[in-house]
C-alpha cells in the first residue's frame, strides 16, 4: 500500500487565537515541575520557556500582539476553554458546595478534562439528548449554521438512580472526582437524559465504564474550577490544544502531522514519521512539525503503562531516531474507547483541535483482539477508510501507514517490498511484548537500544511484583 | 405535543421523470389481475386505468408529452430502475446461466425488490464495502459532488463460506430465488467485501436474517430480470416509487404525506390523517394527498399478516373514514427490521423517492418491546428526533403525531387533552389485538365496524388453525 496522500484544497483561515480573559494561564507556569526525577522530556524546557515568553501565562497583560495561525480552524471556530478564569473559582467553588454532588469515576474526570480543554470542540460539556443522538447515529454535529463537525464517540455522563433521585429538579450540580474533591460544575438545560445499558463483555471500555454505570445520562454546561492534573509526574507532558496551537505556531510550523500511539515506538514508527516529514517538505512545505501524541487516559491491562510508554518515546528522542527539533512529544489525554473505525475518527477529530492539519493513519486503529474468538474485534482496514469518509473531517488530511517491517538483508526496519516479500519479518505488538517480557533482544535496529532497555526493565518489574497474582489478559 | 410543522425551504426542481428506453412498463398492464376475490382497493382501477391513460404502459410510445413534475425530488437526482427493458431480458438470462449463484432467502429478494424499483435510489446494487461503512456510521451516503443522502439501513446480502468459494474470483454472480427461479445478476466491482455477523438473540430481523447468515457480504450493481412479483393476490397494492410518481402527477398532488404503519388502522390514525390534510390546506396547498402506505416485507410474527392488513385498510375507505379521493392505498414492499430511530430514517427516505414531501412519524416508529426486559427497546421519543436531525433528510417536512386516545365524553377518537386526561382511555395495539383476539368490542368509535370486523375474524381463524400450536410471540 503506497503512502497516498489526499490534499485537500482547503484555505487556511487565519484565526485570532482565544485569547479573551477567559483564557488566563497565569496558574499554568507554577505547575510546571522541575525535570522530574524518572521521565525526562527533552521538549519540556524549550517548550514552556517559549510559552512564557509569549505571552502564555496571561495573554491580556503580554505587550506581544495576539498571535495570527495559519494552523487548521479548529472545529466550530474556536478552541473551547472551560477551565475559569482564577478571579472566579472562588465564588464558583461557593456556589458549587449548595448544589447537588454528582461523583465522578476516573474515566469520567478524563472526559472532563478532556472537554474543558477543547479537545472535543465545539462541544461545551456533557452531550445532551441532541448531541447524543447525533453522535451515535451519525457520528458528527450539526451546527447552528448548517455545517457538520465530526463528533464519533458519544461523550456522556451516566448517573444511577440514587444520584439522579437526589438532584430532582436542580439545574446545576457539583462534579466531585473519586476522592471528593470538588472539580467543576454542570448546568442543564433539559432535565429529561436517559440512556439504556449496553453490555458487551470482555470489552475493556464496556466492562471498566459502561456496564457498572447508572442507567441515565446527564448532560450540560460544563465549568472547571481548575485544570485537570493528574500529579503522576507526567503532567508537564499534557499540553491542552490552545498549548499546542501556541507551540506550532512558535515554530512556524506550516504543517501538523500527528501520530497518534499507544504503544512503544519502533524504527518502523520512526521510519514512517520521518518519511512522512520528507514527502511533505517534497510537497513544497518548509516546516513540517510532528505531534508525537501517545493516548495517555484509560488503556486496557495489557497495554503498556503510559510512564513507561513516555520513559521509552524520550529514549526515542535522546538517541536521535526522531528529531527533536520538529517533534513536539505530548500526551492526548483521552480514555481509550478500542471502538476501531468509531475512534479513529474522534481521535482525528480532537488533533485538528490541537492544530494538526495531517493525520498518520495505521492497519486496525483502535482495534484490538476479539475478547472471545480468534480474530480481531475489527477489520483491519476499516478504520482507515471510515476516517477519509467521515462527515467533518474533509478539512483534514490523510496519510494511510505504509506497512513497514524488519528487513532482514538490510539488517533494518524498512517499507515491506511485496517483490522481496521473504527478507521482511514482521515483528508484532504482541511478539514484541514477548520479546522485552522474556528479556529476548529483538533484531538488531528494530528499535534504538534505550528505548528497548526500559521495556525490558518494565516487564521485569512486572514480573516481581505480580509474580504471585497475574493480571487478567484481555487480548494479546 | 402540537402538531409542529417544520418547513424547510427547499425550492422544487422541476425533474423529467426517468423516462428513457430501459424504463418500459409494458410488461406491468398485464400484470394486472382481475380485482381479487378476497381483497378489494377501491383505488386500484382508477390508478391503473388513468395510469395506462398517461402511456404509463410505455412512455416511449406515448403521444403525451413525458410528465413535469413538481413532486420532491428523488434522492441523487432520479428514481433508480433496475429492472432490465424486456428486449434485453432473454440475452441476460442466458448470460446469466454460465454465472455462479447466489441463493436468496425471502428476506434478500424483498431487498432485490427494493433496491430494483428505486426505493433506496441512489443505491444501484447491493451495498458495498465503502456504501456499507457510511451507511453503518453516518446514516448517509455521500455522493460524488459532495451532497449527502440519507441511508440507515445497510442493505447488504450475506453469504456463506461455501457460496464464496464458487464464486471465486468471477465478478458477476445470477441471484436465484429459494425456489431456485433465476431474478437477477449482481456486477461486482470490488471483489473483497466482509462483514462479521453480530447477534442479538430475540430480535426478530437478527434471528431471521442475520443470525443464520453467512460470514461474507457481496456487493455490487444490481440487474433485476424482471419486477418482482409476490402472487400473493396483493401485487397490484405494490406500486413502484414511480407508479406512485405518476399517479401523485396525475392527480395533480402540491403536496404528499406518507403515513407509515404496520398494524391495522384505527380511528385515531384516521383523525391524525384528516387533520394532517386539514393543516396542509390551511398552509396553502391546494390538493394535497395522503399515502397510507403499509409495511409489507418481512414482519415479527405477532403482527398483523399483511393481508389482513390490506382488507382492513380496505373497509377503513370503503366506510368512509378516509377519503378515496385524496388518498392512495398501496404497499411498501420492505422488510422491518425493528430498528427503532435507525430504520425510521429509511422508511422516511424510502417516501421521499416515491414522492412524499412530509412525513408523519408517532411515538416509537419502527420500535418494538425489548424481546427479554419489560420496557420498550428504544426511547420513544428518539425516532421523530433523530429523524429530525437526520443527515439527507432536510428537504422532507417532518409532522410529529399528535396523541389521539379514545374520549370517553365524546364517545370517539380525539387528540388528547391533557387538562381532562380522565376523560381518556388509551387503547395500545397491545389492548386492541387481546380485544380482537377475545372477540370483544372495542368502545364505539374507536374503529370503523368493517375494518374491526376484519380483525375479529382473522383472530377466529388463527385459533381455530394454531389452537394445539402457538406462534412465539416476541413481544406483546
Amino acid at each position: 500500500m503506497p503512502l497516498t496522500i489526499r490534499l485537500h484544497i482547503t484555505p487556511y483561515n487565519t484565526l485570532n487565537l482565544h485569547t479573551n480573559s477567559k483564557t488566563k494561564f497565569t496558574s499554568y507556569s507554577t505547575r510546571i515541575r522541575p525535570k522530574p526525577i524518572y521521565h525526562s522530556n527533552p521538549l519540556i524546557h524549550y517548550v514552556y520557556n517559549k510559552t512564557k515568553m509569549l505571552g502564555f501565562s496571561n495573554p491580556v497583560e503580554s505587550s506581544i500582539p495576539s498571535v495570527k495561525s495559519s494552523l487548521i480552524e479548529p472545529d466550530g471556530g474556536a478552541v473551547v476553554d472551560l477551565v475559569l478564569p482564577e478571579s472566579e473559582r472562588g465564588t464558583k467553588a461557593l456556589e458549587a458546595e449548595s448544589m447537588p454532588k454528582v461523583r465522578l469515576t476516573k474515566i469520567d474526570v478524563e472526559w472532563v478534562h478532556m472537554i474543558s480543554e477543547g479537545w472535543a470542540s465545539p462541544l461545551r460539556g456533557f452531550m445532551r439528548e441532541n448531541e447524543y443522538l447525533q453522535s451515535l447515529h451519525f457520528n458528527s454535529l450539526r451546527m447552528a449554521d448548517g455545517t457538520v463537525v465530526n463528533m464519533s464517540l458519544p461523550i456522556v455522563l451516566a448517573i444511577g438512580d440514587e444520584t439522579k433521585g437526589s438532584i430532582g429538579s436542580s439545574k446545576n450540580v457539583a462534579l466531585v472526582t473519586p476522592d471528593g474533591d470538588l472539580i467543576g460544575i454542570l448546568r442543564r438545560k433539559n432535565s429529561k437524559n436517559v440512556g439504556y445499558k449496553t453490555t458487551a463483555p470482555g470489552l475493556p471500555y464496556f466492562e471498566e465504564c459502561i456496564t457498572p454505570a447508572g442507567n441515565w445520562l446527564i448532560g450540560g454546561d460544563l465549568e472547571v474550577l481548575k485544570p485537570i492534573k493528574y500529579n503522576d509526574g507526567l503532567d508537564h507532558y499534557r499540553l491542552s490544544p490552545q498549548q499546542l496551537r501556541k507551540e506550532f505556531d512558535r515554530r512556524q510550523a506550516d504543517a501538523v502531522f500527528a501520530f497518534q500511539l499507544r504503544n512503544p515506538v519502533h524504527n518502523g514508527h520512526a521510519l514512517l514519521m520521518n518519511d512522512t516529514r520528507r514527502r511533505l517538505l517534497e510537497m513544497g512545505y518548509k516546516n513540517p512539525i510532528l505531534l508525537l501524541h501517545p493516548l495517555g487516559g484509560f488503556t486496557k491491562a495489557d497495554d503498556v503503562p503510559l510512564d513507561v510508554r513516555m520513559e521509552q518515546h524520550s529514549k526515542v528522542l535522546e538517541d536521535g531516531v526522531l528529531d527533536p527539533k520538529t517533534t513536539i512529544v505530548s500526551i492526548f489525554p483521552s480514555p481509550m474507547h478500542y471502538a476501531g473505525p468509531t475512534e479513529v475518527q474522534w481521535h482525528a477529530k480532537a488533533r485538528i483541535n490541537a492544530g494538526a492539519n495531517f493525520y498518520i493513519v495505521g492497519r486496525d486503529p483502535a482495534g484490538m483482539g476479539h475478547p472471545t474468538e480468534m480474530r480481531g474485534l475489527y477489520d483491519p482496514d476499516h478504520g482507515k477508510k471510515v476516517l477519509s469518509m467521515a462527515p467533518g473531517l474533509e478539512k483534514l488530511n490523510i496519510l494511510p501507514f505504509r506497512v513497514a517491517a524488519y528487513d532482514t538483508m538490510a539488517r533494518k526496519m524498512a517499507f515491506f517490498d511485496p517483490s522481496r516479500s521473504q527478507d521482511f519479518l514482521f515483528i508484532s505488538g504482541t511478539k514484541m511484548r514477548t520479546h522485552a517480557r522474556n528479556g529476548e533482544n529483538p533484531p538488531d535496529g528494530f528499535m534504538c537500544p534505550g528505548g528497548w532497555k526500559v521495556l525490558v526493565q518494565y516487564y521485569e518489574s512486572l514480573q516481581v511484583e505480580e509474580a504471585p497474582q497475574k493480571p487478567t489478559v484481555l487480548s494479546t
